[in-house]
């Protein structure tokens, strides 16, 4: 039986989660793919961190890219967050002809066109499902069963801190100060959470969205971004007397007729019969329109190591099937 | 390039979009799959009868199944509906080494065990996305991104013309009967509604739902079914009072201890804060639970010639990137 060996570029939340899964499932990914699928290498900043986790014991832990570029690995699974190094050493395996496999939404937008000619013009597979609302196959739907569509609208919800910060200011009336404060405290949001409540998490998610549903890649710098530490309890309020609920939303619309594309990042309100409304707390939510299926929308979780893991996975399993 | 031959087995509401999206679709198609999509027979009952489409031009009609199987047709289209001849069709079809493409849930969920194995010993392809819950590729996920997940649960609404019947229950007080003889006047519900409104449609569904996500297949007639021809004014507006809604749930759970199938199709009552609550009118839901991502929802159409038609043409355009 052949193995499939990967490298975990990061073992925090996201390369955790994949590790746990890969090992919890080992049995059955076997007899789906037909192959041992092993982690050989994982890349760490600091080798002398202590960590214990029963499923590491024969995973070589290293902080040299260049060792797992050298190596006999076949995936590598990019786990870093950030732009840099992550671009450019999913871009040096690539070259070193290994697979790619990247939960990294920030990377993925800053370097779309880079990264995908890179891909095509070493033969390798390049699959992100994990960096555009974490366990929802949003990716797969537009990329496989949706081709016999020509998409016309894509918005959603991808982003959960702002999506808990706004659902807990509307059911339980606290202001934005408040409820950013304790979902930091109980590790919701992050110390500096500017990449969340300032929009720019969810520009770079509808940049990769807009490229895989209109096949034209809009930077997400170009993007007209809107936050929500803006707003207040007063326009919480008078949603809520409407039966309204403010949610924030990337949006994108193509034109059937000059093609152009019209793409946003800002606080759009909902009524009880939009099935966004629903969408609460740290759930994510994309809604897709083609000309052919009319309205779909796709529910789940959109971070956490097993959502995300999950995501993954499935890209492995999708490579180690191929290969 | 290479033309792939179609069969359409039915031109109706299914074959007819099917048709319509191959058509309008034609140059798009050709460039994802590198090939000709073309069809080149329709199979009908009566040969007689006028039909006027700009695009039925090249394709040879015909009554005899016969003619079909001892053509060079790569991919067989079932759009019958019906367990018969249709199960047959298929069968005969997938000997004659040609690709099935089925929408049809009464056929696949009466004979699935069969089907399945005539289309592995035959070595065809044997795809069916369009058979469960229409244009929402929900069948797709389940079978790739989600395989990094053992499914605990799905459930959904699978039935538009009973989520519509509720829905305008609710919406407008009117009672069963009003609605549904107004449904049947616009074309929503059939003349003889009874596997609607009885739950063996939704019955149906959930038997091929659970053979793809448990792995095990459960006959519908073994599925504990009730439809919602009882259900009265009293119970509506007792569940609006409480701000819940009356939806018709096929549900299925598989117990992680003893890998025990639980299912049954009844109405049952949600809260706003359910995801289920919004998915009003015609459109469909399916929710379903996996051990690593949690709760995902997929919701669209499910009925209609256009959103059946796209579920058809994906499963067509995957075929035509394998041979």
């Amino acid at each position: 039986m052949k193995t499939i060996k990967i490298a975990l570029l990061g073992i925090g939340n996201v390369g955790g989660g994949t590790a746990e899964i890969l090992y919890n499932h080992k049995d059955k990914f076997k007899s789906i793919t037909g192959k041992e699928l092993e982690i050989s290498h994982v890349l760490v900043r600091d080798l002398k961190k202590n960590r214990n986790s029963s499923f590491q014991d024969k995973m070589i832990f290293t902080d040299s890219m260049e060792e797992i570029l050298n190596s006999s690995v076949d995936i590598v699974v990019e786990a870093l967050g950030g732009i840099e190094p992550a671009s450019t050493y999913m871009i040096e395996s690539m070259k070193a002809g290994k697979h790619v496999v990247s939960a990294n939404k920030a990377a993925i937008a800053a370097n779309f066109p880079l990264l995908s000619k890179v891909a095509e013009e070493n033969n390798v597979e390049f699959l992100y499902e994990a960096s555009v609302a974490g366990g929802i196959p949003i990716l797969t739907a537009i990329n496989d069963p949706l081709q016999s569509n020509n998409i016309t609208e894509v918005m959603g919800i991808l982003n959960g801190t702002t999506n808990y910060i706004l659902s807990k200011m509307t059911d339980e009336n606290l202001d934005y100060d408040v409820v950013l404060k304790s979902a930091q405290d109980m590790g919701f949001a992050e110390a500096d959470p500017t990449a969340d409540v300032e929009g720019s998490d969810v520009a770079n998610k509808l940049s990769i969205l807009i490229a895989l549903s209109f096949g034209s890649y809009i930077s997400p710098d170009l993007i007209s971004t809107k936050g929500i530490s803006h707003i207040t309890m007063k326009e919480i309020l008078e949603a809520k007397e409407q039966n309204k609920k403010i949610k924030l939303i990337g949006y994108a619309k193509k034109s059937s007729e000059t093609e152009a594309v019209e793409a946003y990042v800002k606080p759009m309100t909902f009524t009880s019969e939009h099935p966004l409304y629903s969408v609460n707390n740290e759930f994510n939510a994309v809604y897709v329109k083609g000309d052919s299926v009319g309205e779909l929308m796709f529910y789940g979780k959109g971070a956490g190591p097993l959502p995300t893991g999950s995501a993954v996975v499935g890209d492995i399993i999708k490579i180690a099937q191929k290969i």
